[in-house]
């Protein structure tokens, strides 16, 4: 069985069929499908020269992804291996803990897989330019830039949102709902990285309402963990200072801390109201449904890859993508005005 | 800046720093921790050669993940990826929705990517000696068994909880807590797949106990979604058919399943109690926290990559392991006794 006897058997050209089995979007649902069962019925095996003659070289391309168990990368994860495969590129992934350097695990990857170039999922934001050279391949920070780092913006490429605008978003929000005492929680306010963003956000939108970041309101939990999250927040009860909301750097933390709340007799929003910043699917079935803003996860991943494979291809320079996040509204703020 | 100097710099020795690097389990944390510091103040970057002396040659393994957004799969994949980098191993990702053949994706990806052997995770259960002569290299079943097909034990391996038994210890944890109108919310009851063996599991603890499954009671939802399940179990409600209980098919399809009787009026555990498999971390934190039964995800991920890594090896024929899934007791299911 070769390719040409199979797109006599469907009816479509040798074309039609090999972009059905590549997955290339610009072949319908009907046609993809009925390729792929009719491929799979007479047990066609694509041939790699036929591959070849059709799709260019088949290049790997590699993806560190940097906090493992983010249920917010998933859906991240999900469209950088979909475009990479649309895009003939094979995905290497390596997962490494937030503890780990991804600048050198990338650079192992990339030397010993020979790849043709990295996404960085999650990463610090101080490089500097001795750092990344450490690559040796062109590489796409996705999720986060370098705010604070000497590397200069044209030396690397980026695809985020602007961290600090959405969290400011976040408690501009919450004040907008009349809220004064606003808790945050967050591993790190000097993590050098998204975290240290988020919490610049929340001190501006508290500023511009004339109002004082206040240390008490501070959580901090060192890590995205759930249980991290759950403890902070009993802590910041316990410890017996009023607030009436609080911003969630994670929708994952927001579900742990409105959890604790509850532990604790505070009811989330009547007591005390929670927004939060990713927008994964399951906080709109929980009970309160969270109120977050929603980054945008297929056009971050889709965006990451489109990005690199140009810089590998030469079509382009780095370049820096932002992309909105937008809020979605649930049932954990309260309007207390 | 060679391996030796920075081994000279660490105070250990040559073969230390590579395992360090590569991730090998016999390296102590805070040994690992000091080598990847110094390795990256000092800018290393390891050498393919010393690599290979020290490590084993460099291979490829696919995997073919089937059930895109499944939060319980990122656990699995986690731990895929961890043993197979732990085994000198590279992982190459490939996705694909419920709707596409995993043996035609894993016969393409194996023959274009030269793979050296593929983990499937989720997949049908009824493949023939044919269908998976496709695949040309050597693979394991992750998450489940081919159950319903023609293809013999010693032709293929897996790694699985046995889904009816824990199905049945699902329903039997609600009828032993006095529930006898028990409702089941699935994807599908004949997939030909674990929902199907699921669905057995069910039936036979109903029949056990002298009761007989009712076709009102039985929710399908065509998909793992979580507005699939939200849907389903808002048209059960609809119906007017009386239940007290549900067992869902899934974590996440029980807290959609949770919120949707909510918007209907009916309380969780008061009114219906729900329990589900998976044990995701984020439903030890929903309220009602999630009544469910674990599945080891570190030793299903583990487990498939160290079976096929035997098998590439040859250092064993196929083999099949069953795993247990553990009971979470949460605050979903109500004693009516």
């Amino acid at each position: 069985m070769n390719i040409k006897t199979l797109a006599k058997l469907c009816g479509v050209s040798v074309s039609t069929v090999s972009r059905a089995i590549n997955g290339h979007p610009d072949v319908s649902e009907e046609v993809r499908r009925k390729v792929l069962e009719t491929a799979q019925q007479v047990h066609y095996i694509p041939n790699d020269a036929a591959r070849d003659l059709v799709s260019r070289p088949s290049d790997a391309i590699g993806l560190v992804v940097k906090g493992i168990g983010n249920f917010f990368f998933t859906a991240v994860i999900r469209a950088i291996e979909k475009t990479a495969e649309e895009l003939g590129y094979t995905l290497v992934l390596h997962q490494i803990n937030t503890d780990e350097s991804e600048l050198l695990a990338g650079a192992t990857l990339a030397r010993s897989k020979r790849l043709k170039g990295l996404v960085l999922l999650g990463g610090k934001c101080d490089y500097t330019a001795a750092d990344t050279a450490l690559l040796g391949v062109p590489f796409v920070c996705c999720t986060y830039r370098n705010s604070f780092g000497a590397l200069e913006d044209a030396a690397y490429s980026s695809v985020t949102v602007d961290d600090t605008a959405t969290a400011f978003a976040a408690t501009d929000y919450l004040l907008r709902s009349g809220h004064k005492k606003i808790a945050i929680l967050l591993p790190d306010r000097q993590d050098g990285s998204i975290g240290a963003l988020r919490f610049e956000g929340y001190k501006r939108a508290l500023t511009e309402a004339g109002l004082q970041p206040e240390e008490t309101l501070i959580a901090e939990t060192a890590s995205y963990s759930l249980h991290g999250a759950y403890n902070a927040t009993r802590r910041l009860v316990a410890s017996g200072t009023a607030f009436t909301a609080m911003f969630a750097a994670a929708d994952t933390m927001a579900v742990a801390a409105i959890r604790a709340l509850y532990d604790a007799g505070v009811r989330v929003p009547q007591d005390c109201s929670v927004i939060a910043i990713d927008g994964i699917s399951v906080t709109q079935y929980t009970i309160p449904a969270l109120t977050t803003m929603v980054q945008p996860a297929e056009e971050l991943g889709r965006g990451a890859v489109t990005t690199l494979i140009d810089l590998i291809d030469g079509r382009s320079g780095n370049r820096h993508i932002t992309l909105e996040a937008v809020l979605r509204e649930g049932e954990s703020v309260r309007d207390v005005r």
